[in-house]
């Protein structure tokens, strides 16, 4: 193992990388610099040609599959080219007004890491492989993580195409538009194993001082999409007892929810969270008794046990919302992944991989979902995570210092050479 | 008295003008017909123009006063054309989506009701006006009932030009586009008294069986515009203990305010109602822990201190929800009206007409507010109701029988007469 590979990660290279993928879909608010980069949009293209453009300039052979999922693979001298390779990456897409790190730092610091071992002159026995899955985040098609579903064939390739965004353009169309609709599918079985660097979006790094954070689970997620239907209703010509309100339903719906959660977290799983993100209220006017409240909830663990009681406990309550309440109620749970242990083997390689460069590092579980909660089930998975400030994402606000960039970049290109080496 | 009158009233004449107004600004959606006429909108262009051309063709002298308030003006021969009018109307504008009677009955049973006094050769000794007031909705510009609230001086002229909609079109530019910014004011004052004949938007008539009731106390009225600001995180990565979530806690403040106002109707008052109508969650994703909500409360009674009563439970609870779950909150209540008596002489001329007519009538308080609840702070006023067929309003699902529409009328031509004879 050359103990001077980390040395070769250039802070500098990075930081260009990530700005100039900044100015794609770039947005300018009061809170600083954020970016809109939703799939298939002119912003997409642009982050894509721009990364297609690093991977060539570095003689990576770049393919992009059916669903726009674009690899770049290099093969160092000597080494067997079907042979199967250490994959690392992330995504380019963003949420709307998004950070510039999310997503953007996994795929660059993958990028970085080879030209750090082509600038060492270091050879590894096997291919490794820089990826950027399609719609991580499910901004505009989808939940999220549809590239790396596809890529581990839990979603079809056909389905994938067919996923349409609210104006009715399907997912094929819109990678036809800006050129990203390519042929074949990315094989995550195919790949020895996967890391994956990401921001935390979260605090424990920073609470505890330290660099960077390797991730034993990714807790898994539930969304349940509920309706609750009352009777929408002049406010003041219908009497209290006379009305079926389906604000106040809810609101009962989305107190049981934290109850239930907080108390799991106090007796058996810290780590739950259950959260309604979404209540969209109809009509929505001062005068207008509400006559339905849809509802989006959100529910994650380590512990899938404890995830299921959260939704029994909707479901019970739903019961008796319709029983005391009278109104009517809907339940479905379209999005359901269970939580995903992190490989020993890639995990190992982390450790050692920080130990090697001096970094502090944390085991901490992740909350996100990132595409490695997909690929870590079709093959050796790890997942290493860069602070974040404050906990910020999915805003303006989210930053993480260029040196902590850096930083998590050579622990993670020292477990890629190791994890390539035979 | 002529004990004619009433067989004057033409059902289909009457009818006539309602369904014709009913074209401006139809919609037809699966629960049958409805109608969008928002102040300054060409349909509400179109039904003032019908007014207009109605009132002429009878005779009336017609004023459009600076707010676009339309009155219609009788003078019946040999009645000093100076002496303070006996006035009836109510408006043309709708809620979206609204009601086809919902002010339109009340403004051409007027006109019906003077029609039936020409036809039967009737002199009453003082003149009459058909009014039809500006924004009564406040579906576009306002909180409502702003036409009536210049007419008694409440609201000044050049602040209710200067109101604007959502897109910064103040109501002076909205009236002048549809030729409806006239001169002068309107003053209510002036009126020797005011009847209003209005949908009941509730099922009160329709519980007892009875064809007209006779408002004796419109309930006032408290909005409220409260903020609860939280943090916006990432429902994933910010744990159940590190959160500050806008949507829980305003959750408690929908459930406080439902629960002290039902308290109130089981030992005090049962009119009071208190409804949260508008719960704006923002930013509204599944997958982020909501930062903001914004509620606008509407709290009504025959009995101002209840309706106190309720304001203060939530000084209350805000400031617990501050201090148990840290969120920050602000609160305003822009629109504060007390409850309004009817007069007697209103009422005992309502309930003489209705003997007159042999119609059935109950006595009851009006939940909703009206542009009565105004003009009667400024003269003798009185209100009376229509059935509403299920209590239905402001929805494509109101509706009022053309022969209860004809009967309410006959009480309100009977009783406009009475007042209007020395």
């Amino acid at each position: 193992m050359d103990q001077q590979l980390h040395r070769h990660i250039d802070e500098d290279r990075l930081r260009t990388d990530i700005t100039q993928t900044a100015e794609f879909g770039s947005v300018t608010g009061e809170e600083g610099h954020c970016r809109t980069v939703l799939t298939g949009t002119d912003a997409n293209r642009h982050a894509r040609e721009y990364l297609v453009k690093a991977l060539a300039e570095r003689g990576l052979d770049v393919a992009i599959d059916a669903v726009g999922n674009i690899t770049g693979r290099w093969v160092p001298e000597g080494v067997n080219p079907a042979a199967s390779a250490v994959a690392t990456g992330s995504h380019l897409d963003s949420v709307i007004s998004g950070g510039i790190f999310d997503g953007v730092l996994g795929v660059y610091a993958g990028l970085e890491s080879i030209r750090a071992m082509q600038d060492a002159a270091l050879s590894p026995d096997r291919p490794i492989e820089i990826v950027s899955f399609t719609e991580e985040e499910g901004g505009r098609f989808s939940d999220g993580v549809l590239g790396s579903s596809v890529a581990i064939g839990a979603t079809g390739v056909a389905d994938a195409l067919a996923t349409s965004d609210d104006d009715g353009v399907a997912l094929a169309e819109a990678l036809e538009r800006i050129g990203f609709r390519g042929e074949g599918r990315l094989d995550a079985t195919a790949w020895d194993s996967w890391l994956e660097l990401h921001v935390e979006q979260g605090t424990r790094l920073e609470d505890v001082g330290a660099s960077a954070g390797i991730v034993t689970h990714i807790t898994g997620t539930i969304r349940c999409h509920i309706d609750v239907i009352g009777e929408a209703d002049h406010a003041g010509t219908t009497s209290m007892t006379s009305r079926t309100d389906a604000l106040t339903a809810a609101s009962e719906l989305a107190l049981e929810i934290e109850s239930v959660t907080n108390g799991i977290v106090e007796t058996d799983s810290e780590t739950a969270v259950g959260t309604v993100g979404q209540f969209d209220v109809e009509p929505g006017s001062i005068n207008v008794i509400p006559g339905s409240v849809h509802l989006g909830v959100d529910i994650r663990d380590v512990e899938y046990d404890s995830m299921e009681r959260i939704v029994a406990s909707i479901r019970r309550c739903l019961g008796r919302l319709e029983d005391e309440r009278g109104v009517e109620t809907s339940f479905s749970r379209p999005y359901d992944i269970e939580p995903t242990s992190m490989s020993e083997r890639c995990i190992t390689a982390l450790h050692g991989a920080a130990t090697r460069t001096g970094v502090d590092t944390v085991d901490l579980h992740s909350g996100a979902g990132h595409d490695t909660m997909h690929v870590a089930k079709a093959t050796d998975g790890g997942l290493v995570f860069a602070p974040s400030k404050g906990g910020y994402s999915h805003s303006a606000a989210e930053w993480t210092d260029w040196s902590d960039c850096a930083t998590a970049t050579r622990v993670l290109a020292e477990a890629l050479y190791d994890l390539a080496s035979a």
